[in-house]
């Protein structure tokens, strides 16, 4: 959950390094670290406890001469956040220096083994000990430091990418990785290597990379080929992708936060979701205006589907796996896919399906899906099926990635990359994928009718219309979010379609305005949370006009009757709720199945509010990382 | 979710009443209400907010006679708790009284009709309504009473168990009942009934009992045969049954609460629940000794499951529905299931399963798990899964409940009455009998290893005494709790067979202490919970040494990286979690699949005591009712 940046080259490898670790501070950002080895081959290692910017400032007029180094920005897993504990960490003489992303589960076994031959430990994380490790095979084997890199890490158990310097070689960079991701630059005639855990470090300089596989090491020296070794020892093929992405998207386009940015993105990337895959049929009046006059039938095409037809069709159960917003999706996913495919599913967390030995059947296929595509448990949850004979399906947005990687096949949600934190194009994203599979298959196995797939289609393609319509709230939203800056607590209800949504919204309070909020179904709220309803409780109901609704008022009125406050999204022109709620905010109408893409997003702009008057730094919550690339 | 009782014959009935609704305060305790015939026909009503103590109190220095009555303890639905709002109502002439338990959907329809035919109403509920309907039917068609009811219930949407009387006819009551539970008690020759939500107000007087179907309308009158009828007007048959319950049972056994009493009768409750079940096979020691020498191998014998051998062995899927901690115990009976006969098993949340149009094959056996057996929308789930064709399988507590009569076939778990509104001993009763489905008909079907089977069993048959062992903790854990008194929140985490219980523990928290608590998979924290970690949210972990105990110690540092107080269940002897947590309690060493059954245990103790110390009413928690009976 750490991000990760080494550069060697002929240029001045600080500034290079600290451009990355920003590109990379949404990885986490509790400490950072850099260490450079100067002309004279000293080793100068500087860290500061907080962001990257605290790093620049304790760096300030220190040498940061050097065109080899390798910093870090850090999320702690093992000892708690300070300089002390902030990569990089150095061995016991001095000469070596590592940056760590992952999780040495065994270290404190290694440690007390390292200690009993004389080595001494500076801080309280799993990665000292690696380092020492390290140190410890380069002089009991007399060997290079890729070969004790692979000597150290046959030792460890658990999960790194890692970035290895020697004061005494710098022409050379050692990394490797295991479960965390790690992707090499590779300069124009091996005169630069750049080392990270995304592309977005790289990709100013080359676009040329080279994605390392788990137990490999790669040595990355001046002038010569990469070279990629295998934890036996053995050699690997090197292999050279191209990278296209534009780090201008990663700028925040004018908004005050990415997530901000991100949330009025939702309409315009959901178009770019469904482009090529969506295929509305234009009415009369637009085929006279000219309009789209080339689409003649509504349609949906997807690749993987249509790659994969007979092993999707004779699929006897889908099984979902996900952490976090991207099982909210997945919980929607079943309602989609059973409703229309016809077809069981089953959704679990990813980390509790790992372990527990699931039943998984070769018939079945595993929807995997994680924004990041670097989600250490789902990654885990994928091997597992296919070890099993499950066809793996993934729902990933960032390109390349691992999970895109290890699955059979899939589809991209083409967001393009989320930087907030707190994930909001991500999940509609995922709801749109979704829903297209879901109706895709649903065709193909003659499981939906004609007009259901006509009217979910229509309706599909002008939902990114509804949504603009639903972001023109915004000032509403804000106005109303001042009023909850100062609760601790809240719970959020829904039903059916809009029970994950319920789910998805108390997560982003939780997230970013730290009140702790709670996603129930509305009907079990009088098995146990009503107790917790006073007037001291704001309660927040996503009840749009749909099957239930009357079930849902009768709720809201057990809520009303013990003094609770209460909040509801609802349907435009709704009159009954208002009578009963003290806050509504209306959405347009749409078809069921399609009613959390417009109802969440009023959640995601009172998450953001609240979290602003509070004064909160939104994009950066505290205790969270972007993508959970460790267990 | 409400309790009612009527009684018509000799004696004097507000005696009977009183002592009936005292039995019944567990259904609910907003507020309560009497209407009695006195001798000379006169109507006399008596209501109070709050309980039936209330109740006496206001009705002192009343005429109080009569032997026909009518009585009434609220947990509100539709209205605020109140005088105004408590039942029973009267009908605009003042004849009718009523007293209702359920929910009429369509009342502000109905109510606004009969506001033009120049009815009014003093008070906001449902009931108002449906008294002046019966009212109206009755002048408009010059019927009696009985057919007058028949009229009215015929034009309401809802759920309903009603008793009504009419001034001018004091021998007789009318009764009826639609998704609310009902019983008619009748005494010797017909010279008195009792009518009542169950049979804890009847028994004293008799132990006949006639059990009323949905759309049935009884009346019973003294002398005569009772009559029950259909609502389209045809007669139904009565079936007199004999009930056999103790009403001792239903005292707090020396303990200061209901609660605390169930949670130290689990040892008992669970042997009484094993008796006949399990036969553990005896040690050569105690065969010696000459104990329990006629057992000669381990062995689970359940009729439900010989009966049904062939539809359960050859079931594609479970499904469990049930609500609240029943819906807990069932993630745990997945597991189990899953685990032992290797079919797949789906879990969902009655409310959700009921209103999705779920996918259901008649090769799936739907297990339904509820301890009163009246829980409404897991009766609907049921109805649902019958109509599509899937055999469904109960596990319930009460005995002769709606659930036990809907279902196929089923186990009751046998553990008494419940009174405490937070249930304890029902989700141990309930996880044990879905370990001993799990373990016979995967032995039926051969995919549990005799190894396994043997050894479960055996651990399965100690489990009451390791219980006994973890109930002496209950001094240590009073001590713990009050540290936690000023706590406003609280996160429950487990990972496996503990993560359900980390739910179970959290809904107790929040059930009786109104502390907000919620539970998640351990690793789920890093999604999401972990913005809310400070040093003012207490983190509890249940993390019992089995699988993925190192996995939980990983998420325990990094809550103590960031300032959290931790509160650990661990299994005895364990010395790396001490170092760690704050406080630390032991339980024995088990299998785990059988660690729910001791490391819910203290966290029932802990929700207990935190209530107690902040002086709150552990058996009767604000808002709540121990048996859901409407949506």
């Amino acid at each position: 959950m750490c991000g990760i940046v080494g550069y060697i080259g002929s240029r001045n490898a600080y500034d290079i390094l600290i451009k990355g670790l920003h590109r990379l501070e949404y990885r986490g950002y509790d400490s950072a670290g850099v260490a450079l080895i100067n002309p004279e081959e000293k080793l100068n290692v500087y860290k500061a406890k907080g962001k990257v910017s605290d790093l620049e400032n304790a760096a300030k007029n220190q040498d940061l001469t050097g065109t080899i180094g390798i910093a870090h920005t850090r999320w702690a897993t093992h000892g708690e956040p300070s300089v002390r504990n902030a990569h990089p960490h150095v061995s016991e003489s001095g000469n070596l220096a590592i940056v760590h992303n992952g999780i040495i589960e065994n270290y404190s076994e290694l440690r007390e083994q390292l200690k009993a031959k004389g080595f001494h430990f500076k801080s309280d994380t799993d990665t000292e000990v690696l380092v020492q490790l390290i140190e410890y095979a380069m002089d009991k084997h007399h060997t290079n430091l890729t070969q004790s890199v692979c000597h150290a890490l046959r030792k460890c158990v658990g999960a790194y990418a890692i970035a290895v310097i020697d004061r005494r070689n710098p022409k050379q960079i050692v990394a490797a990785r295991k479960g965390s991701p790690l992707v090499i630059g590779v300069g124009k005639d091996n005169s630069e290597f750049l080392v990270a855990s995304d592309a977005s470090p790289i990709v100013e300089y080359t676009k040329n990379v080279v994605y390392i596989d788990d137990e490999q090491v790669v040595t990355a020296e001046i002038g010569k080929q990469l070279q990629i070794w295998n934890l036996d020892k053995t050699r690997a093929n090197v292999k050279i992708d191209e990278v296209d992405m534009d780090i201008d998207m990663l700028s925040k386009g004018g908004f005050p936060h990415f997530m901000l940015k991100e949330i009025f993105d939702q309409p315009k990337v959901l178009r770019d979701c469904m482009r090529g895959r969506l295929f509305a049929k234009t009415s009369d009046e637009e085929k006279r205006s000219g309009r789209n006059n080339d689409v003649n039938d509504n349609d949906v095409v997807l690749s993987a589907v249509k790659n994969n037809k007979d092993r999707l069709m004779s699929a006897k159960r889908f099984i979902i796996v996900a952490c976090g917003t991207s099982w909210h999706a997945g919980l929607i996913g079943k309602q989609l896919i059973e409703r229309y495919c016809q077809i069981p599913v089953e959704v679990d967390y990813a980390s509790e399906f790992r372990y527990r030995d699931p039943i998984i059947y070769p018939t079945d296929v595993v929807i995997a899906i994680s924004q990041s595509g670097e989600t250490a448990d789902t990654l885990a949850a994928i091997e597992l099926a296919k070890s099993k004979g499950a066809c793996v399906f993934g729902i990933v947005n960032a390109v390349g990635s691992s999970i895109a990687r290890q699955t059979d096949t899939g589809i991209y949600i083409h967001v393009g990359p989320e930087i907030g934190v707190a994930s909001t194009k991500a999940f509609t994203g995922q709801l749109t994928c979704l829903t297209l599979l879901a109706l895709c298959l649903g065709h193909c196995k003659g499981t939906i009718s004609k007009d259901e797939y006509d009217e979910m289609i229509q309706e599909l393609a002008v939902i990114p219309d509804k949504m603009e319509q639903v972001l023109k709230l915004n000032d509403a939203i804000k106005t109303i979010s001042r009023t909850y800056t100062y609760a601790t607590n809240f719970l959020y209800l829904g039903r059916g379609w809009n029970y994950p949504v319920a789910l998805e919204g108390a997560l982003k309070l939780k997230e970013i305005s730290y009140i702790h909020a709670e996603g129930y179904p509305a009907a079990e709220m009088k098995h146990g949370p009503i107790a917790l309803v006073d007037d001291r409780m704001p309660v927040l109901f996503v009840a749009t006009h749909h099957k239930q609704y009357q079930k849902i008022v009768s709720n809201m009125e057990e809520v009303k009757a013990r003094g609770g406050h209460i909040i509801a999204i609802i349907t435009e022109g709704d009159t009954e709720i208002p009578k009963i709620a003290n806050e509504c905010i209306e959405v347009p109408q749409t078809l069921a199945p399609l009613a959390p893409l417009l109802t969440v997003i009023p959640l995601q702009l009172l998450a953001y509010h609240v979290a602003v008057c509070k004064g909160l730094n939104v994009d950066q919550p505290r205790n969270l990382a972007k993508s959970v690339t460790v267990e």
